[in-house]
This record gives structure tokens, sequence and C-alpha cells, in this order.
């Protein structure tokens, strides 16, 4: 009860900087039709409702707590504007669907920062898990990690058929996925593709993610959205309250694990991180990134 | 404890009237062997001590209060019959398994009416999920709705190859399965099946249902009941004690769950239904019966 | 708590007698190298830090307490070496791998010696199952009953592709899984297999036991152990601190269900097991055994 008390203040605690306006100018609603802030454009078709959310930081659309911001603030805004009754998630940038988290936020961080970023990822989880626009990913490219646990938190997943991979590979960092990434997980796939995806960090193709239930479909790379979007025209019909209301009684368990050890998360997270055997782990995985692949 | 209290009070304070005999008259056991109400035909082989249970109630077995009613008693007769070792649940109707919930018990309803429909559906759900009788479905038409949870509760599902669907489509109706439709359907198919197909109602046909799980076979339109039959051969010849304390274990956490909020889940679906919008939705449905199909 | 507590002070109790050198010699970590009790055979490549164990208790590699207490300590004697990061499991016995529980500890047994053998089985599969070293089965025969709760307690599981079988098949003996095997086959396969399986004590093919992901691969009889030496390589290049730390989380809870509650599921099995009717099922089924087969 306590638990759950504090974790609600420290839910608006977080929420508030989020929606200042330093990360995203004051703007009408009716602007959102066609809105950017360089890295997230989002584009609202009236006709239909479905909002189109592409990530546009190059080079890898990377999750620094800039890009969680302006992810949480545009669906925020997305879920208040009563034109828009759906979502499609996809990127901009060719090739990649997101690399998920920043690795420049996890190595050597100052831990206020790092327990800010935890805590702004924790709060896009939320809102976008439980999302009432029926979110469908449209994975255009490569999707590890974060990038993962984004595609995996909507509720359709249509997949680019190209050479593209995806995967919760935080092993392979030397870091451990916490339990809500694994949650989320287990509700795609079954348990016993979790424990051994999640030990060797799998990154699936796109052949295998489709076998296995990690993605719903594959199309050619270039029909993603489109595919995504024909999809959530079906989902559209269903009448939307019973459609909102069934999805919150499957989905709210899930969130309310987090909800409720929101703090202890982050602070399992930040002390994990900040030892030095894991640092250095992540100095050494950033030392092999600037060398040229052979 | 008080929760857990109140609720076993309740089911007896339910269990009285349905008991009376004013829905089944009082008749010996030796009766049982060939027995019918005018809704539910019953028929026992003494060699095999299987139970062949036909749902005989035009159009589309649709399930009321009395059916319901007349369900439990046939089924609690049979439990208590040390001659019936299994069961097989059927149609006698051509075309139609179940069509589920009687949509004329959920329109315009009167409340305690209401309230006690839905006691009775979670009594006979209760009962039938934990039959030690190993109750086989053969589904042998259509299975929308309730018809797909009494499929879904029973130990193993055949169901005719014909151009048949069945599915939890609830929420096409504009209504909310309640949590234990859900956790009925998440013990047959996976996860992520349950939210997609929950969400959007989808109405599986045969072989898309075989194919996720939610059926266990297919056999030509005639056969369901033999083949239903031939598999309960198998299911007897395990030690009954061992294969029924088996089951016990496995499916009384998830009947656990409903016995100990049950009045809590009338409460709620009761409140949610007698809302104007779900109710205008029903008429709206119901307005739509009436035009002739396209 | 206090049971947890009761739990952590009976296991102590337990362990203590299976660390005297009454089951074991006590010999220099060095000899781990190549070790034999003459019946749980173990030998350590130094080089890839792979040990591989051999169960060689003829005829039929059966549990019982003193193979139960022999296996234990070769898996805690090779998570105490510091030059072994993994383990296969496989038997040197032709065409089995473990025929499961030794029936004569179950058939008229002294009580206490019946209860110190539960918890024998109790700390082998708790070590086993939340064992760092990513232990991999590599079952070369028929895997009944407790041989397939050892093998689903693994990481990964390459069978035989001859003619043997896998599967929980207590009920056909009259007896009931406990509910940490069903837990463990739970996180293997799908509900829907774990509830039909166990009620019907069904044994699978190796060709099935791979359809429903019983098993994650299958090689030709002679090459289980190579095969699963290869996969061990794969796993041991994963940074072994996140591996070990992704594996803990996921299953802990799991080995916690039956941690929490070790005493009442021995008294529940004493219980059950020493029950006439139970007592009279065994002795039929050890009479069956003698009789030559059709």
């Amino acid at each position: 009860m306590m638990a759950l008390r504090r974790a609600l203040i420290s839910t608006q605690h977080v929420c508030r900087p989020i929606l200042q306006p330093r990360y995203w100018p004051a703007r009408s609603l009716a602007a959102v039709a066609g809105s950017s802030t360089g890295h997230v454009d989002v584009s609202l078709d009236e006709t239909t409702g479905i909002a189109i959310l592409r990530m546009n930081k190059k080079p890898v659309n990377s999750l620094n707590l800039d890009m969680l911001t302006e992810l949480t603030i545009a669906l925020d805004k997305l879920e208040s504007d009563n034109r828009c009754n759906g979502l499609v998630i996809t990127s901009a940038v060719p090739k990649i669907f997101s690399a998920g988290l920043d690795i420049l936020e996890l190595y050597q961080p100052e831990r206020g920062r790092l327990a800010e970023f935890w805590r702004a990822l924790q709060n896009f989880w939320m809102k976008l898990y439980a999302s009432p626009l029926a979110p469908a990913a449209a994975i255009n490219g490569h999707s590890p990690a974060g990038g993962c646990l984004m595609a995996m938190s909507c509720d359709y997943r249509v997949m680019a058929s190209g050479n593209y991979t995806i995967g919760l590979n935080e092993t392979l960092l030397g870091i451990v996925a916490p339990f809500w990434f694994v949650d989320t997980m287990r509700n795609v796939i079954s348990q016993r593709h979790c424990e051994k995806s999640l030990q060797l960090g799998t990154m699936y193709t796109s052949a295998d993610a489709l076998k296995i239930g990690l993605v719903d479909s594959l199309v050619s790379d270039t029909d993603t959205v489109e595919a995504a979007r024909q999809e959530l025209l079906n989902w559209l019909k269903v009448p939307g309250y019973a459609r909102q209301l069934t999805k919150e009684q499957m989905r709210k368990p899930t969130v309310e694990r987090l909800a409720a050890r929101q703090d202890q998360d982050i602070e399992n997270f930040v002390s994990f991180l900040l030892k030095d055997s894991i640092q250095k782990g992540l100095g050494r995985y950033l030392e092999s990134l600037k060398k040229p692949k052979k």
C-alpha cells in the first residue's frame, strides 16, 4: 500500500519535467496533424484516425533521455487528441527500427541522470504498453534490445522480410534485462523461448521471429507501414470501449508489477550498472564498435 | 478471508434454487441412462461409463438461465452417478454447438434476474471446468462466445472440419469477456493469441483453431461424437484417482480465482451491462439480426 | 516468513548428511577432472570448462536415495570448481537416460526413509534447476518421470532421434506429479500440453517431443553428447555473470515456490504414497514388470 502510494507519487514527480515545454514546444492540438521535433515525426490521417509516428534520430534511433521524453509526449498528445484512434510506430532511418537504449546514457553516467533516464524508460513503457491507441509496430529494420521492447509493447508487429534481426540481446553487453522486459516478452512468445533467448541474447532473423511469434507477419521492406495501417483498420472496426477495456484487463497486471516497485527497479538498475565490472564491459563494447568490422 | 467466506455462503445460497425440482423433475438415478428435459438429452453407455450430453434448445442452443440450470443439474447428476466415468458434450441442433449467452438475458434485463443469470453461468463454469468426468467437447457446429467458453472448459476438443467457427467474440457486441473467460482461454492457447483474439473478437475457422491449439483435432462433421468417445476411452484407461487429482491440482487455482470474488464479478458485470451505451449497442445488434443477411 | 525460515532450516538439516562422506569419499577438487563413484562418472575438459556427467547405475539409472545424493554432490563439486563453467548430463547405460524415481523407494517404504528420499529429490531439483553451469541434457535413451524432470530442469535438451520416449507418466502408476514437477514442465511446454500429458501420463516419441518443444533438437543416437557440448560452447560465449543473473531472475520464483513449502510437500507426498490404495497399485505395477512382455 505504502509502496504503491510512493510509486504513484514518484510517477507524478517524474511526469512533471516530461510535460514541461523544454522538450516539446507548446502547440495547439490542431498542429499535431503534421508535427515534428526533429527526432519524432507524427502525421495523422483524420479520415481513418490513424497516426504514423516515425522515429528520426540518426544514425540508429537510439533511445536517450531526450528521445524517450519526446516519444512519451508524442504518445501523450495523440492519446489526448480525439481525432486519433490508432497509431503506427516506425522508423524514418533506413535499415534500423531502433537500436534501443543509448549506450552513452549507460557508460560512465552521472548517477542522478542515469536514474532519470531509467525512469523515463519505465514511464514510456508503461504508457505504450497500456495505450488505448492499439499501437502497431512497423519494424522496418533491425530492432535489438530497447527497440525490441518497444515493438513487443505494441498490439501488433509487422516486420520487413529483409535481412534484419530482432531480440533482447542485453546479456551480450553484460547487462541483465529487468523483470518487466521479461514480462513483456513472456506475453508475446513462450516461456521457453524467453528463457533461452534472454540468456543467449538471441537476435532472431525476421523469419525466425515470425516462427516463434515474436512478430505477427512479414512483408517486403517498403510495405511495413502500409501493412500495419491495414491491420489497424481492422482493429478500429471493433467497438473501441470494449476493445480498450479488454486490453486493460489483460495488460494491467503487467504494468502494475512495475508501478508497484518503480523506485526499487531504478535503484536496482543504477546500482547494477555502476559496478566497475559492468562499466568495464561497456567500455570494451564501445571500443569494439570503433574498430572496423571484418 | 471474509471475501472467501462470503463467496462460499453465496454459492450455497445460489445452489439451493438450482437443485430444486422446478427445473428438473426428481427421478431415480437409474433413469439417467436415458433422460431428457427437452433441452438437454443425456444418454449413458453403462459398458464404457461414457455419457453423451446433447444440447437441444433450438434454434441455437443459447444459454439462458433455464438452460444453464439444466446443464448444471445434468452435470451434477452424472458426477453423482457411479456408473458414469466420462462425458461427451455436443449439440443436437444442426450446424451450431452453442451460440453462447442468450442475448435476451442481457438486453433490457431486470437487475436481479441478470445477477441470477450471471451467477448461474459462474456456477456452471466452475463445475464444468473442474469436472472429474474428463468432459470432451464434440464441437459439431459454430461455437462463439459462451459456446467457446464451454468447449474450452472441457479436457478435450474435437471439432467438425466443416465451415464452422469458434472464438470469444464478446468485443464485437461491445462487451468485455470477464477475467475468468480470459483465464480459461489462456490455459488453452498462448497469451499472445488470447490478447489478439480477445481484443478483435476473432472467430477462428476450424482449421485455424486447430493450428493455434484452440481445438485438439478435426474430423468430418458427422464424426465428432464418436471421435470424442474414442478419445475419452483413452483417458478412462488412466487410474481415475490420479488423473482427477492431477487435474484438480492444475485447474483449482483458476477456479479459486473466481470463487474468491464471485460476488464482485457479478456486481462488475451487472453494472457494466446496465450502462446506457452498452444497452444501446445490444439493441443495435438485435436490430441487425432481424435484417436479412446480404 | 515463519514458513520460509523453517524451510531454510530444514534444508540445512537435510544437506548435512548429504555432505557427509558415507555417500561420497572426500577427495581433492583436482581429482574431479576424472572422477567416479561407480554410479556417476564425471569428466572435465579444462580447455572448454565443460564437464560431462554420465549416470551409470544399471540397469536403468533409477533414482534412489544414494543416486540422488551422488548426483547432488557431483553437481555441488562442479559448481564449486572454478575450472568448470558448463555441464552436460547424459547416461552411460545404453538406451535409457533415466527411468526416474526408484520404485523400490516408493513401495512399502519406511516413513522416515521415504521422507528423506523425497527431500533429497527436492534438493537435487532445486540445485539443478538453478545451476549456473547451464546444464544441457544429452538424452540418449528413454526418459520417463523423474528422468524427464531432470532433463526439463536443464537449460537445453538434445535427444536421440531413435525409438525413445520422454514424458511425465506418473498418473499411469496411480501417482500424482507434485506441483513443482508441473511448474517445471509448464516452463518448457504450453499449459495445454501440460494439462493433457500430465493427466494422460503421455510418453512422447522424440519426434513429438521436438514438435511440442519438450526437447530442443534431435540428433542421431551416438551424437547427443557432442551436440550438447557444441550447444554449450555457444552458451559459454555469453558473459557468464549476465547469463546467470538472467537465469536466476527467471527461475527463482519457481524454486522459491518449493523452498517456501518444502516440509509441507514432503508431508503431502509421504501421506499420499502410504495410502493403501496407492501401495496396492504400485504392487500391481511391480508384479506386471516381472511378467514377460507380449
